[in-house]
């Protein structure tokens, strides 16, 4: 039933091509023209104006489509999207490794029909696609699956499990609920519309029956594309700029930092920890996430003026730039001082303790959502960031990053870690193939 | 400190523009030519090489504003929204109707310069704006605000109540949570990004410290403007159609329907319940809401082929045609009787049963917000509707249909109604004015 896609009930574009056979109209139609006003009675741009007959555009938003096939799996580059769902599944007693194969051979094709717009498992007969994404869009959907540490004991492959899947140390921020945390089998699904991501989420659950149950699932959300007229370093739920000093893919050493070389490319590196050696090219072009849900304590924070915030941070709220001066994009001095002899940017501010500079070149790609799961039971937001952080190494990445914050950021006692999951994410999948099959299959 | 708006930190446009001044491009250089595919490694498009300062644009999504003042609060008529959050909540102890006049005042000016796209209470001091939502456009936010049942008993003005706020009668889907029910002051908050919708969420929330303590919070979503070619008629999480029957802005009768009139409008009308004697002209031109969180018991309803579940609608899952035949908007034939002299739209199904044709005329218009706040307690994805419906009169609109489906609806199986709320939304408030002030001063 896994991603046949044979059906074509009142949806076009099953023929490989996607999107393109739907109805498109050209941006400049899709909402007027940029400015517009809605009157709060009966306008003419009303709801209950929109005839049901009455065609909309699908723009950009809808049309884009991310790879499913590449040397790295989608959703770790892919830009921020609006959506997303993180999935953790534990194998079911008895299931193994033949059982996790399959599951990845079906998940691998729903994401692959998933990704181009196309239903799962025919839109009729059992198994028929739920239709929630029916008319939309492929909206820049990526499904990006990982392997956790238990993974590897339950498929028979704890000899092959890689150095990097070693535990996180604890943090002394940590207040993990183990029931939210790790699990067997992780999917990060991302997209620009809700409900295409959540049918997404509903097709990955209903591959996993009998195979793995949930371990754990959150939602979380970023800025519509077009909302704002920023680029898309998001802001978070502080009202903070947060991702400036992500690496960028111009960067020389972008791929290094972020995807697991292979044993190949390894060649001649000084065997640090997490260099592959051939029976480990399964992760080749692959990549760690850490992924931590920590609770923004809102309430405390917003109570702070903005001046506070800034030293907190180290950098300007409105625009992100180091308080040593510049605009976002301008390196931090960390050694600049005031007139009053003290630092600019403090010694324990945010920024400076998290820089690159400051933890011999440890970089990560940081790459969130934000949650907000309404009002918790003392009365106080549930509401945060779903950090997750793409590197070739955790232990060279977040772990020492984190590690320092720990020891001193005045940001801490705004932020508490509620859970953790850390990742292995296979290389991107060559076409017939399914993203783990080099390692469950060699 | 409520809506003072007078901070510029990092921010044009605070001048009465709104977003005007800010950069705006184009719709067609959002996000390149509708198709546009993103590779999975290393392509020009991926996220890391966005720089931080290279600008990217805000299209009609975030460049849409509703507006706050006219006839009719903002949030009725208005196209579906991609991100909403609704609010109850209970005014505190000792506080009563003067502090409730306070609290509509200090909420219309927020929601008014928020919808503006404006900061609420300037950008630094004490109540600063938490900054969430800088740089984005208003993104089409509305905020909208309900009186319950209770507010008038609290407030001193019992006498006042209208009829339409008699309680609702009982329905044996019914499994009402009281916690999450009700309560004296309802706030709908709708907007395309999800930040603009949490930013003004946190800042009614910050408004009402002192005045009013949340009861129930909720959050919902739609479709993202431009990910479907299809019209605004909505999927919802059952992959169904949803809104077709809807009463039309253009409709003769759409107003009366769907707005409750004033006394002198309402002279003449044969003193239905809930016409207005002038000392109610504050709910002139205002309207009830019905808000039923309706939880979707996805695991059953997925398991059923698409052929029952379009038995068990009426309605061609599709394209959303009636079974009788046409396309989305074609009327039902209800009489029309297939080869096996069967009703071709089963007696029980669900469009038969809330058709208008089958209710004496009762119309609302359905304006909902899908929600899904992950997995339940056994498993089960805790998902659904936020069904929300506007009318002139529940008793003549919600109650009739609610009552008919609730004999013999062939979806009820399918649907469990969790919680309930029943609001007064006053009438849009005149420049200068507040929401509600015809009633807490006069």
């Amino acid at each position: 039933m896994a991603g046949a896609g044979t059906g074509s009930q009142g949806r076009t574009g099953t023929d490989g091509v996607g999107f393109s056979r739907r109805r498109l109209l050209g941006s400049a139609g899709a909402a007027g023209a940029a400015g517009l006003v809605l009157g709060a009675a009966g306008g003419a741009a009303g709801y209950a104006a929109s005839r049901p007959d009455e065609p909309t555009a699908l723009t950009a938003i809808g049309a884009t489509e991310a790879m499913f096939h590449g040397k790295h799996q989608p959703g770790i580059t892919t830009p921020l999207q609006a959506r997303g769902h993180l999935i953790a599944f534990d194998l079911a007693p008895g299931a193994g490794r033949k059982e996790a194969a399959a599951l990845m051979r079906r998940w691998s094709a729903v994401a692959r029909e998933l990704m181009a717009g196309r239903p799962a498992g025919g839109t009729d007969g059992p198994g028929h696609d739920t239709g929630i994404a029916l008319d939309a869009g492929p909206s820049s959907l990526t499904v990006t699956f990982g392997f956790g540490r238990t993974f590897f004991d339950r498929t028979g492959l704890t000899g092959r499990r890689p150095a990097g899947l070693d535990p996180l140390p604890p943090f002394s921020s940590d207040q993990l609920d183990a029931r939210r945390s790790n699990g067997d089998l992780w999917v990060q699904i991302g997209a620009d519309d809700a409900l295409v991501a959540f049918h997404a989420l509903r097709a990955i659950q209903k591959e996993a029956v009998g195979a793995a149950g949930v371990r754990w699932q959150m939602n979380g959300f970023n800025r519509t594309p077009g909302a704002t007229g920023r680029p898309m370093t998001a802001r978070n739920l502080m009202g903070q700029i947060d991702g400036t000093g992500n690496p960028q893919q111009t960067d020389d050493d972008f791929d290094t930092r972020i995807f697991v070389p292979s044993a190949a490319d390894a060649q001649g590196a000084s065997g640090a920890p997490g260099a592959p050696d051939a029976s480990q090219d399964w992760l080749a072009g692959g990549s760690y996430a850490v992924v931590r849900r920590i609770r923004m304590l809102l309430d405390d924070w917003e109570k702070l003026p903005v001046d506070r915030q800034e030293q907190v941070i180290g950098r300007r709220k409105s625009d992100g730039a180091p308080l040593s001066g510049g605009s976002e994009t301008t390196p931090m001095d960390l050694d600049k001082a005031g007139p009053d002899g003290r630092l600019v940017i403090p010694d324990n501010a945010h920024a400076r303790i998290s820089s690159p500079e400051k933890n011999g070149g440890a970089a990560m790609l940081r790459r969130p959502f934000s949650y907000h799961d309404g009002i918790s039971a003392d009365g106080t937001p549930d509401a945060g960031l779903l950090f997750i952080c793409w590197q070739a190494d955790p232990f060279r990445g977040f772990v020492p990053v984190q590690r320092k914050l720990d020891r001193g950021d005045a940001l801490s006692p705004f932020l508490r870690h509620e859970a953790s999951g850390l990742f292995a994410v296979p290389g991107g999948a060559a076409k017939g193939e399914y993203v783990g099959q080099r390692l469950l299959e060699s």
